[in-house]
């Protein structure tokens, strides 16, 4: 099943946009990583639509632990889309490893890659029509403009990205954006600009972004077409259902 | 000591421009990673001046190799730089916890970064002030110009991204370019824009860039200036004063 058919699956049968994000700090754990992501993943799997895997708070030594918690995903809860935050974008002949590492190692359904190197760079990511691509586009952090906003024919560079992204989309099936909620009418204006594509949308919560206007201006027609990232997982693991409700 | 003056005299001691890749696929291999890194180290380290080890051909279970490899680096051959490229670049926050993999847990001296979220998100590697930071400016493959030549102000994006980090190293004084030889002309261009700056330059090889253009163009004044980095370290292993001399 392509990964966008199994995201849409999942939103519908939890009823859920949120996509909680297993980026715990070993360094301020108690226990192991896998076992506190598991511990998250039983309370809140059917409150989600995915879990996102932040690749960087495993690169010192427990990626072991990243990968148990992929199979331990893959096994109990096998719906749910697993997508890895690794940021990756390379030429292809190391994309094709990289690939091998989100998809196959890993077994993970969707990584977010950096769009810089073209979409020619990024085919080894793109040809496996079954996962998900989610091109970072307009990111949420405070200096996401230095470039994003530079102008391009008239428009933001953050747009022209939109704008080919749509592109390989139509050919590949599997493209996704990262749209940050901390920029409210930049994501109202990308939903005019790529009507049905689906974003993921960090920035909720922390960050400061409005759930709200992610809402009413984010979904796309068909009421879906979002994957609202939280970073707030301690809390759901904490008390999941006080917090959900 | 600053990765650049470090590199610049390893230069210097080794009268060498040459970046050696450690990138072996592992199932090309009929031995361990670290076993073959540390056979061309011994074979080439009066020849170098520094080492490139690409983490996407470790990830998928082998990054204790590339630890390995860093350590025996380190302790064998102090005075020769280690690269990782690595091609990160994510939010403050999750480039934090990337820095601490490649500076603290594999000990590089320096990291390629993606420049696409800005110079803000990208701190927690500039402020390492000892640490190079080597930002994609004009990648090697053939479909960099898809973004990359995207006209911003009658110039194109690669070298909006090289006048900013130009910027970003009059602050940190440890910024390089990615600058692929297979543009020449771009090269050159690049090297008329920022005099001084370091290029890292990829594609000399099976890319096709020419070696002696390089040479010829993107040299800075002080006679160094540049990373070549080779893929071909496969033959510096079998052969490697043939193929040297």
């Amino acid at each position: 099943m392509r990964f966008l058919e199994k995201l849409d699956r999942c939103i519908e049968q939890n009823n859920s946009l949120v996509c909680v994000g297993l980026d715990a700090d070993v360094s301020h754990l108690s226990t192991d990583q896998y076992s506190f992501n598991r511990s998250i993943i039983d309370q809140t799997h059917d409150l989600v639509c995915a879990y996102k895997l932040n690749s960087a708070f495993y690169e010192c030594g427990t990626i072991d632990q990243l990968k148990q918690t992929c199979e331990y995903l893959r096994s109990a809860y096998p719906h749910i889309p697993i997508i890895l935050d690794a940021k990756r974008g390379d030429i292809g002949n190391t994309n094709i490893a990289y690939a091998s590492y989100a998809f196959d190692y890993l077994g993970a359904d969707a990584i977010t890659l950096h769009p810089y190197l073209g979409s020619e760079s990024l085919e080894p990511f793109l040809r496996r029509e079954d996962k998900g691509c989610i091109i970072l586009c307009r990111t949420s952090n405070v200096g996401a403009k230095e470039f994003q906003d530079l102008f391009v024919d008239g428009k933001p560079l953050y747009q022209i990205v939109a704008e080919h992204v749509m592109v390989w989309h139509s050919e590949f099936h599997n493209c996704l954006l990262v749209v940050g909620a901390t920029y409210p009418e930049d994501l109202q204006k990308l939903r005019q600009i790529v009507p049905s594509m689906t974003f993921l949308v960090p920035g909720i919560g922390a960050q400061g972004g409005d759930l709200e206007h992610v809402i009413r201006y984010g979904l796309n027609k068909t009421g879906k077409g979002l994957i609202i990232t939280s970073s707030r997982a301690i809390i759901f693991a904490e008390n999941p259902r006080e917090e959900t409700q």
